[in-house]
């Protein structure tokens, strides 16, 4: 039996790190800090996924280079300005990179960079020469809730997240900040994650364990169907929790994936209720089926469905929608074998049995709709494999903040 | 050079054809036809095509029985509900059949059936027995609108259409009614029409002409992402154009082909153009693709990203958007090469080039987006293929229609 527990201190918690948010200038709005760093006191070990749009932002380009090798000492990040689509975007990227580097006395070559804002906007680096001392005086433990703050956009609530458990008989921990709310769609890294943990591990283990955590949290995220230009999940570990160090797929390995996926699906979960106009969470859980790939596929085909997330807007039990977006997910499913119903806090009602409507309460099911965190569960009766994603519903508000987002 | 005009008469425009719409009953709301009905003076050849949803609707499993053949007489459609995910549903359309059949003194497995609206509500088949005699006394020359009005859903406008032109040195033509409105999403015959002709065609040879127009039409059209359940698009050809029957692909073929993809490209823009709470069309134009795949898969990617239609709606000149909904397309393609314009009636604004941002006029771009009717032009510099692709904006309404279209 594993434990663990969420702690406070998000990406700082971990030993080996700290990290601040600033106001530097890159946005007008004096209120809304715009430059965040992440700083590690030693070379870490340090692994990433990377969007898979064609159109991939610059910072995206420069990151890759930096961690060829496995290796990074810090993350920065601006938000206001996505430095995609620039002519001279590789050029600010890397000029981002030195000027951080130059700051903490390390290679610019060690540093992990990122953007999220307007696309094709030029960026300018002046705000970030300016605020970089400052920023990295603030560097602390207690900086996470102000890095969270600095590469928000949309988001309407920081995120940050930190889990300690025990490993190799030693307390370790792994916390995060993540960014994102929307231009979200599974099957990428789909938002900013900088992640830090003590563990020690290979960075080649660091990448394994990163994707296989992220193709059960992430990549089960969608918002709106639009997969973002710069989005990145980057992880760094110090070793400084003094555990054996992880260089193959042993046990340890399979506690220290199961903790990060715990982490970042509590962070998936997050980033969908905080989702662009969203009012509520709602996760399709799918089980019973014949193999994940299946699973996986017909649970995000239904959290994507605009018509599903208008009806959970509305409360509405509408589950013709739900098999619909089931029978056009492209897994080959039964849908005549296939039970749905929908379950929250207030209670769970059944709404089809054998692909085909029951009778329901609307009053209990409108009840059970009404609340913030809605499970859809189907059940196809077919295999044993299950998946779980995460979504929320589509409100005038995704219209309202995305009809008018530049201005 | 061929020659073609518009002309009245919608799907009974046709030598051979007439047509009637009236309410039966199936909506509570008297006002409001629900019960369509098309009748042939002969037996037709008959084609077409159906969602690929493997939620399938009864009566597009029953429509696929009786067409077996290639032969129908007769088209009959309700609104209200959709006869889908119930456990009696197959009955309940060959019943519709039956009684349809009766009325017209013709055989069951030569009428076509369709339903449309909610799914997973059973279809009560007294009001189509009680509203049959009716229905039928109405046929006539001038009952296509009242044809268009009983299928509707959330339409806010009837669709239909008859182009007239020169085969064979026979006058012919080409007429259609249709329907759709939500649940739209390319690559299926996504929504339902119902077309008819006089021209003489094999069934073998109009099935080869209905699958290539709506390659071109009805498959690059979206609404929202969804693929509804009951879709189809069938024609029946009279012959009584008395043109040289078509029976392989000749210059005929050719022809009847064009004609056929231009009324079909006229009907899925004004189904785009009247898509739920839309208030514009908007055009995606790729040209320069290395192949018409290539245009395609990008056209559709663009005009279903949620952020292009939402900063659509704001008349907000967001290319990167666009930019970023091509990369994600699934395409391949040099977004380096791409240049991206937007125009409208008022005026052309060019916005990237060579896949960066350019200097351009806010204002005038504005300008430009707040009409009705937008092109989205993007040029990738990589061959001779071009493809449009026909979609919305996201709006307000679509939120209200579709959070509460049950009750």
């Amino acid at each position: 039996m594993v434990t663990c527990s969420f702690i406070p201190g998000g990406v700082a918690a971990a030993k080996g790190f700290t990290a601040a948010g600033v106001h530097c200038g890159i946005r007008k709005n004096k209120s809304k800090r715009d430059l965040a760093l992440i700083s590690a006191d030693c070379l870490c070990n340090a692994a990433a996924v990377y969007t898979q749009n064609l159109v991939c932002g610059a910072p995206v380009t420069v990151t890759k280079k930096h961690l060829a090798a496995g290796k990074a000492r810090a993350v920065v990040c601006n938000s206001g300005i996505a430095n995609t689509c620039n002519a001279d975007g590789i050029e600010k990227a890397e000029g981002m990179c030195e000027i951080t580097a130059k700051a903490l006395g390390i290679s610019p070559g060690e540093v992990i960079v990122a953007s999220t804002g307007v696309i094709g906007q030029p960026l300018d680096l002046d705000p970030v020469k300016s605020g970089m001392p400052h920023l990295v005086n603030e560097l602390s433990k207690d900086g996470s809730g102000n890095a969270a703050q600095a590469i928000m956009t949309t988001d309407t609530r920081k995120k940050e997240f930190a889990l300690t458990f025990t490993l190799g008989g030693k307390e370790c921990t792994i916390g995060a900040i993540s960014k994102g709310s929307g231009m979200i769609h599974p099957n990428m890294a789909t938002m900013l994650c900088f992640i830090t943990t003590d563990v020690a591990i290979s960075s080649p283990m660091l990448q394994k364990a990163l994707t296989a955590a992220v193709a059960d949290s992430f990549n089960m995220l969608s918002i709106d169907g639009d997969t973002s230009t710069n989005d990145m999940a980057c992880i760094m570990a110090s070793g400084k929790a003094e555990n054996r160090e992880i260089v193959s797929e042993n046990e340890d390995f399979a506690l220290f994936t199961q903790m990060l996926s715990t982490l970042l699906i509590r962070i998936a979960r997050e980033m969908a209720r905080d989702g662009e106009g969203a009012t509520k969470l709602v996760v399709c859980e799918v089980s019973g089926a014949k193999d994940q790939g299946t699973a996986r596929t017909v649970a995000k085909s239904v959290i994507c469905s605009s018509l599903v997330k208008t009806a959970m807007f509305g409360a509405d039990a509408n589950w013709g929608r739900v098999l619909c977006a089931m029978g056009y997910a492209g897994a080959e499913i039964d849908v005549t074998k296939a039970d749905v119903s929908f379950a929250s806090p207030a209670g769970r009602v059944e709404v089809c049995q054998n692909g085909a409507g029951i009778p329901f309460s609307e009053e209990q099911a409108k009840q059970v709709l009404l609340e913030e965190e809605i499970k859809i569960d189907v059940r196809l009766h077919d295999g044993a494999a299950c998946a779980e994603a995460f979504g929320c519903d589509l409100t005038y508000d995704y219209v309202k903040i995305n009809g008018d987002y530049r201005t």
